[in-house]
This record gives structure tokens, C-alpha cells and sequence, in this order.
């Protein structure tokens, strides 16, 4: 085994939210001084070392940030290509560019999914409303148009139930680069996190149930209702995923469970809210692992030694933690934000509901 | 139920070392930022909003950072009694000072705690040498001199094994006020973590069964090999402790089993290294449950949903995290020491040995 980055040294993290937080508290137990790069508000640079506030265009203040760390990652996947080019001329970035590329255009990851031969909803490219009948046909109807890049949460999305639809959801997207994608009658939603050391080891949790509302994570239980064969699929997918990237750290891989077995819906380069759950299911929660990953610590083993259940606390959601925090087995995570906004993920509880 | 604090508001912490440094993640779990005052360096400081670099003999540093906090709580029990003046001129304290005073001076708390009806060590106080033939006949020997205040980890302390050898122990205290005390025949040791919230509401973890090597603590077992009797005598012992101070924080407090039942060993008015096993024992930690009893949040309950053994690394034990992180279940926690030192505590794992 070679040795993980010396306890010291300088972790930075592109991005100040909840996932940039909770990473830099799990690098700072893994003994790392964290230095976050955020030009907003930064929930994450109230446990961190330093914070280089400062735009995604701001190349000078980027190279700074970069100099002063010696390993760079993300908490989310929009970076733009030039901030990538200034980090990468000093820095080494975890995961590398390559899981940025695919995950950050709708339309690369389905192809790059197709290709490795997993199941993928329908999916065709609309680049003017010329292309929309024939992608349409493609996929059939209801479909989603989606934006190929910078959507997420919901946001960027159009449903269209008839073809007749199309045109209005499509000009809603106000002219960006779209795929539609056609609907995936699923029974659940599950989600694997998994990682990949730099030594090419895997490791995955058990997968969990996710529900959504109004496009938003809500809930993720573990374990799922899931037979085993599925479960062990699920972790094969993902596994899959991560070798064909060469990709070092956590990765959060979405799935719909279908009659005919597992569709993968999208994979997220990143921790993942899906994965909050380990922070009291497992010795080494996502953020560990993440950090263990990047750092060149041997992965944890994934095994989860209770049942949980994550729930999210969007919004007024926020304004029951109390109450929630006097259940049993309630563990609170807030992530610092001043202002509670309709739709934003302000906190959330991890509920211990048995030992595994 | 009242509000807790509000988040976004500032807890302060007095003290930077590792114990304050996971009760600022704590904190900011609660969404709370966090202001270390600290003289040396901090590794609390990496994880927290702003840092007072001062001495606790400057009152204008005292009296600055108290302003800047709502609340303020410590991580050690040394704190100068001037120090405390000047803070609780404008900012709440938690635990109060009567806790304070109480385990500053070792004669003070082995006085308080037999007034509790409690079994304590013999003990006898030695304020100059001519107390010494007294003071060894009421403890017996052999006995153990202790300085009265200023003693942790096995610091200031000396052996007596025979009457004779009293004088040249008493010596090597130096001339500071100390009392003796006598053995206890026990079989093990064991801790209790236990909360009281700002309601007088009491909440105790299960007891952990410890280890010390060479006077610090070395490992912490959960759960302890102890019938379910003493169990639940230890328990009731902490939450007598922390009713007759009229206490709000998280409070160890250390026993010896004997054959005669529990005798109290001592308690630190403060999170405590033998609970660090709660970070994966259960849903709420004891660095949660401080903050959450500070601020005024309801309890966790403390139920415990893992088997654990906590195992301090200790000086150059720390060479071993690497190797110890890539075993199953163990949790790693490095304190961003910038020195390794003999006896220096360097960080702790936590290793998850079953479901409970």
C-alpha cells in the first residue's frame, strides 16, 4: 500500500454547499486543512481552514486557490472547462475531468451508459425544434425534455404528454441544447454510492430507496425492498461505471427498478444526498470515503450496521427539526444557510430505525 | 418545549484542542458557527468560523470574544476563575461554574461526591507536609498523592507504596496543595457519558468498559462486561451527579468496579475521550448531545445500535492509522496535530465489531 496525502496537508473543494461542508468535515477527521472556492455563500467555509470567494471565471483567483492545495475536488459537477484547465496545470483533481465531461451533458452520459451496455431510458438529442418529431418518435410519449447541461433538482425539465406538447415544453427550455427521454414505468427508485481508490479498489453501500417530491429528493431508506439478485446488480452497475471512467472517489449512480430489471437513470460525480444515510448506517460514511478515496486511504468497506432512514428538510421543513430531533434515534444535520427558501435543501435527519 | 438556540447564532468554545475541535463540528451539525479561544495552537480552529488567539489572563480578549458569542461553552476544566468572570458578564456559561469549581480541586469533588452518599476512594487532604502521617493513615497505604487542581492524563500524581516513601512522593509535587488517596481494588473501569439538558431532562449512554495504559486512556469497549444491575447503578450515579449540580452539558464520569459495587473514580464536567465510541455507536454522539443540551434542543435518548471499541492512538501509534483504516468497520478520527508527540493524544478510531 503506498501511503495516503500526508495528515497537514491542503484539501480543496470546489463548491461551498451542504456536500462541500460535510466533505470538509470529513477531511478535516482524516487530518487535512480544507480550503474552499465558492463565488456565493458558503455554508462550508464555517468549517473550513480557508475560503477563496471568488467566480468560476476569475482565473488569477483560481490559480491561487490551486497553488495553496495540494489535492482538488468537488461537490458538484458544473465546472466550467477553463476553471478545469488553470487547477489542473498545478493541481491533481479528483475525479478527473473525464467523470466531469460525461456526467455534465445528459446526452454524453446516456450515450457513454448505452455503450457499456446498460439499460438506459430511451433517449434522443434535440439540438433545434427542427430535431423534435423525430426525437419524439424516438422515445414515444409522455417523454421529458431536459436541458443537457445544468439541470438539476427538477430544474431545466419540461414533461410532454403528447406530441402535440412538444413544441411548448421545448421552448421552454429557451433554447438550450436538449434530449428527450422517454418515460420508464419503474416500481422504485434506488440509488447506489459507491467509490474507487486510486489503486482501483471498489466499494459500495448498500443501495438505497429514494422518493422524491416535486423532483426533489425527500426520502432515502435503507435497506431497500429489493430482492437480493437486484441489490448485487445494482452494485455491479455501478462498479461497472467507475471502472470505465478510471474514476478515483464517490459516485452516486441513480436506478429505476423495472419488470425487466435495473434502468440506470443518471450518475452524479459526487457524493451524493442519496447517500446522507451513511452517516450513522456505517463505520465510514460517503464523505470518508470519498476523502479516503482521493487521498489514497484504503476504502472502507461499505457494511452497513443499522437501518436508517434520511429525510430531507426542504425549505419550512427546517422549521420541525426540533420536534424531529426528540425522536428516538434522530440524528440532525444543518447546513448553515441564513436565508430558508421555498425548494432548498436546508438540513437533514438521519433516523436509526433498528441495527442491520 | 422551548426553542433552541437559533441557528446561525455563535457558540463559543473555550479551549482548541481535538475535544473542542469535534464539538465545532458538532456545532455546525446544529447549525451553529463556532468562535475557539484558544492561547496555543488549535486544531479546533481548522473546523470553526474564527479563532481567538489570547491567554486567559486577557481580559480584553476574555471580554471581546464573549460579545461575539450567544453562548459559550468549554472543552477542558482549568479555566481561571477571572477568566469566568469576566465571560459571564455578557454571555451565558454551560456547564455552569458550581461544576467547575467542583472538578477543579480533587478534594472539593471527592467531598462532594461522599456527600452524595456516594463510595469514593479514602482520601484525606495534604496541605503542607506535616499532614502527611495523617493523611496516609486514613487512605492507607499503598496510595496515591495527587495535586488538588491542574492534574490530568497521570500528570501530578505520585505513587506511595510504603509510609516511608510519602515524603519523596509529596516532593515531587512540588509544594502544591494535594491529597492522598488510597487504593481500590477493582476488577475494571468503566464510564459514563451523561447529558442533562437546560429542562432538567437526564439522558446516559450505555457504560464503556476502559483501558489505560501508563495513566492515559488507551481503549474504550461497548458494550462493558458488566451485569445489567451495575449497568444501571452506573447510570443512576451520573444522573445523581448531574441533579445535585443542576448541570446542563454532557458529563463522564469514571467508576471502578469492585467487588463491593461501583466506587467513583472522578467525573469531567465535559465531553469525554471514553466517549468518543458514540460517533458510530449511535444516532446522536456526545458531542451532538452537548451542543444539543447547551442550546437548549431536547436529548437524544443515547440507545446504542453498534458494538464498538474506541482505541486511542497515542503519540507514534498515529503511523498506524493508514493500516488500521484499512481493516472492516474501524472509523478513522486524526486531530490535525501538527506534532507528534510521546503521550500526545493524535486522533482516536472507532471500530464497529457488530450490530448491538
Amino acid at each position: 500500500m503506498t501511503e495516503p496525502l500526508a495528515p497537514g496537508s491542503t484539501l480543496g473543494i470546489l463548491g461551498g454547499g451542504q456536500l462541500g461542508r460535510m466533505l470538509a468535515m470529513a477531511a478535516a477527521r482524516l487530518g487535512y486543512r480544507c480550503h474552499i472556492f465558492e463565488p456565493g455563500s458558503a455554508p462550508a467555509a464555517d468549517v473550513a481552514h480557508a475560503w477563496t470567494q471568488a467566480a468560476y471565471d476569475d482565473l488569477d483567483a483560481l490559480r491561487g486557490f490551486a497553488e495553496s492545495c495540494d489535492l482538488i475536488t468537488y461537490e458538484f459537477e458544473n465546472i466550467p472547462a477553463p476553471a478545469l484547465d488553470v487547477l489542473s496545470e498545478t493541481t491533481p483533481l479528483f475525479p478527473d475531468r473525464r467523470a466531469l465531461e460525461v456526467s455534465q451533458d445528459r446526452l454524453t452520459e446516456k450515450t457513454f451508459l448505452a455503450g457499456l451496455g446498460l439499460a438506459t431510458a430511451p433517449f434522443a438529442p434535440i439540438d433545434t425544434p427542427a430535431d423534435l418529431p423525430t426525437a419524439l418518435a424516438a422515445t414515444a410519449t409522455p417523454a421529458i425534455l431536459k436541458t443537457r447541461r445544468f439541470g438539476y433538482d427538477g430544474k431545466g425539465q419540461a414533461r410532454v404528454m403528447t406530441p402535440e406538447d412538444g413544441a411548448a415544453a421545448l421552448a421552454s427550455l429557451e433554447g438550450a441544447p436538449a434530449i428527450a427521454e422517454g418515460f420508464v414505468r419503474f416500481s422504485r427508485e434506488i440509488s447506489v454510492i459507491a467509490a474507487r481508490g486510486r489503486d482501483g479498489t471498489v466499494s459500495a453501500y448498500d443501495p438505497g430507496e429514494n422518493v422524491h417530491e416535486d423532483g426533489i429528493l425527500s426520502t432515502t431508506t435503507v435497506p431497500a425492498a429489493l430482492p437480493l439478485t437486484l441489490r448485487t446488480d445494482a452494485v455491479l452497475i455501478a462498479s461497472r461505471i467507475l471502472t470505465a471512467l478510471d474514476y478515483v472517489g464517490v459516485m452516486g449512480v441513480e436506478l429505476f427498478v423495472t419488470p425487466d430489471g435495473l434502468v440506470v437513470n443518471e450518475f452524479a460525480p459526487r457524493v451524493h444526498n442519496s447517500g446522507h444515510w451513511t452517516q450513522v448506517g456505517c463505520a465510514v460514511d460517503q464523505f470518508e470515503q470519498h476523502i479516503r478515496a482521493i487521498a489514497g486511504w484504503p476504502l472502507g468497506n461499505g457494511a452497513r450496521h443499522a437501518n436508517v432512514v434520511m429525510e430531507n428538510l426542504i425549505g419550512e421543513d427546517v422549521a420541525r427539526v426540533a420536534s424531529l430531533a426528540a425522536e428516538p434515534g434522530v440524528q440532525v444535520h444543518l447546513y448553515g444557510k441564513a436565508e430558508t427558501r421555498p425548494g432548498r435543501k436546508m438540513g437533514h435527519v438521519n433516523r436509526v430505525t433498528g441495527p442491520a
